[in-house]
């Protein structure tokens, strides 16, 4: 491994917010980006190398990209991983995460296979075709059933829930394809956890407490078989409380308000994912923490109901970093940013240490009508000591859009409740003008 | 103030590794950033929205430069003051720094006659222009002198310590055009001070501790008279300590290992700079705290000889963030560079405060031809946790260049010591190819 000028370049497909903030923390450790996006001038163009202009899956913006790009990953699950694969070989660019893996978690059936196969306790689920699907689904697992598109669903959306036998053939339709149901998961909390695998160059490495293999030997879980694999270095970014409204992230808190046996569990499913998945990178691990109704029952992972184990429920993945982990830019010692570059071009993994109290507030769009994005309000949080604005430098906005972020950082020890309330404060404060 | 997209545009002059670091930091408040550089493909230009290629004081360049942006600056000295001038005015673009400001501040004698008549306690000096007027200084002043270039000297370029009267005319040939003469300061410790002044619209501001004002009225130092200017905000990052040799930054070390009362003094004087100055921005203000032997002798600024008072000397100012608050990228809950984009763009300054004790080491150029840079041993500084390497970019490397730095964070109440070897350790383990 050497630095050397200009470059290494990391082309990335997708050009949006999460490109841009790569870009912003791949920067200092001189490694250079380079989109994929078809809206010109996206909102990582302006602090990328170059942006190349076109689909994510147009075989000659992905080739052009490939080109360019000493390593390859992705921003975004519209990636083709077949286009991915063969612009691999054809560049000899290395892509991380494997683009199998995100074969695996484009398709959520798919997905949540190869989880409950691997040990990793995923709510109850079916795949479904017909409304009789449906309707059998609901005998079995219960009413209200989520009805989940398999592919293209994000932000809640593809996500329709089924209360009765009555409203499985509306659901069906309002989904539209291939689909799948899940139990209705009545959760106590939502938590998410960055989980990070790095380079087997780095395996050595082992600055971090609760590593997977000491407590997968320690608990007795047998663990199914997975043949030969990288086994790079992994670790895991401070568990972080999720608040979402009509399925949309609207704030984080870390610490999670949970106790450090949820936490721990938390970390542990989230390291576990790791164990099923290929390829380098930071992912996303979407978690239900369970209501106490759900204690007594059972789900697919098929093990024992010990406490701590069934509290922890896998909701979904995202294979790269994700909106439950801006909050790390400030209150970690490295970002998940950062620490997706490092991981992606082979760098050792950065120290996932927490900082301080951190709470984050997503900057929504509140407009009905898709518009300029021009906002008003910014100045208090400007004004406000620890805040921190993240602008997306979309062009447009409309209602419920990604604009921004505001993160605040609390002093050791801080009130969590009451870092929420400021950071909403602040967040409510903000409007887009009509 | 309102944020839209795209932009407000940054424009500034010069696309080194201040402008990167600016551009950097600009990307999360929204705002863009493009630079000047003669270079092609300079430091910042990765980072930046655009580069214009041309030279500082290429009115064409300048020009253009200007007509994209919403607000102009520079980051270094060797801009253009009259050019700047006339572009603000036919662009109705707002400068800052007050281009009169870097006029005085690129000519030493200059500045430092302005600072002495603001009250600012400076070394000794005189105005020389031949041999015999450097030997008078010495006759009066005492050996050794140090002898400075008026003009275009940084990193110690342009600075020749003269011992003895023989010395006089080598010394004077050495520099080359105007120069003048300072008294040597037998100094016990080198102290910076990243001071900030932002928009008069924000001058309701109180957020830090230790505000000029108070201390000012209370130590009975008569103030003379500026007239009407711009009052806006001000404070000052954490005084800094620095470690040079050759005349180059090496480290620095933050909490300075200074008694607290030098640190206090140190603050106020950097706050008495910013008082002799006109523009938004950050000054980096580069002290001296004088030796003992120093205690008793008088100096320039003509006050009483308080202890206190006649500890710090001002050695050098620069209109723009500087070498020695780097470390408040990581160190600080907001960077000095993200402190420029705010005064400039007229929003309000953020927190200055410290989160944790850090240190920084340069990464200079250890080779002796200039050749490609290729860094070898950076993996050591990725495996450190809390350790964060900032690359510049730049294409070639020659003896002394800086190149890089490496930033090294502590817990609360770490050994500084210990720190500072450490990150010493960390950058004697980097090499360029030979």
């Amino acid at each position: 491994m050497t630095l050397s000028t200009p470059g290494p370049t990391l082309g990335v497909v997708g050009g949006g917010q999460l490109g841009r903030m790569l870009a912003e923390a791949a920067a200092p450790l001189g490694v250079e980006v380079v989109v994929a996006d078809p809206t010109p001038d996206a909102p990582a163009a302006p602090v990328a190398r170059d942006q190349v202009v076109g689909d994510f899956d147009d075989p000659d913006a992905i080739r052009e990209l490939a080109a360019q790009s000493d390593y390859l990953t992705f921003e975004i699950e519209l990636a083709d991983p077949d286009l991915l694969e063969s612009v691999a070989e054809e560049f000899d660019v290395p892509v991380h995460p494997d683009p199998d893996t995100l074969r695996t978690i484009e398709d959520k059936l798919v997905q949540k296979r190869r989880l409950r196969d691997a040990g990793v306790p995923v709510p109850r689920f079916r795949a479904v075709d017909t409304v009789d699907d449906v309707r059998a689904a609901g005998d079995e697992l219960g009413y209200p059933l989520m009805l989940k598109a398999r592919t293209g669903g994000y932000d809640g959306r593809g996500n329709v829930p089924v209360e009765s036998p009555d409203e499985a053939a509306g659901a069906l339709d309002a989904v539209g394809g291939d689909a799948m149901v899940e139990e209705f998961v009545d959760y106590e909390r939502e938590l998410a956890v960055m989980a990070c695998q790095g380079s087997a160059e780095h395996r050595s490495a082992d600055r971090s407490s609760g590593r997977r293999g000491g407590e997968a030997a320690s608990n007795g879980t047998a663990k199914p078989s997975r043949g030969p694999r990288e086994e790079g270095e992994t670790d895991a970014f401070p568990v972080t409380e999720t608040i979402h409204r009509e399925e949309i992230l609207r704030e984080t808190v870390s610490p999670a308000r949970a106790d450090e046996t949820v936490r721990e569990r938390a970390r542990e499913v989230a390291l576990d994912v790791l164990d099923a998945l290929e390829g380098r990178g930071v992912f996303g691990v979407e978690l239900f923490q369970a209501g106490e109704s759900r204690s007594d029952s059972t789900h697919s992972s098929g093990r024992g109901s010990q406490d701590a184990d069934d509290e922890i429920l896998l909701n979904e993945i995202a294979p790269r970093p994700h909106n439950s982990g801006h909050w790390t830019i400030e209150g970690c010692h490295t970002s998940q940013f950062e620490q997706h570059v490092r991981a992606v071009t082979g760098r050792p993994l950065g120290d996932t240490g927490r900082r301080a109290p951190t709470v984050s507030t997503n900057i929504l769009g509140d407009v009905e009508a898709r518009q300029d994005a021009t906002l008003r309000g910014e100045k208090a949080v400007f004004e406000r000591p620890r805040a921190h604005l993240h602008w997306y430098g979309k062009r447009e906005v409309y209602r419920l859009r990604k604009m921004g972020h505001v993160t605040l950082v609390g002093e050791e020890g801080a009130d969590r409740p009451y870092l929420l309330d400021s950071v909403r404060e602040l967040r409510d404060g903000l409007t887009f003008e009509g």
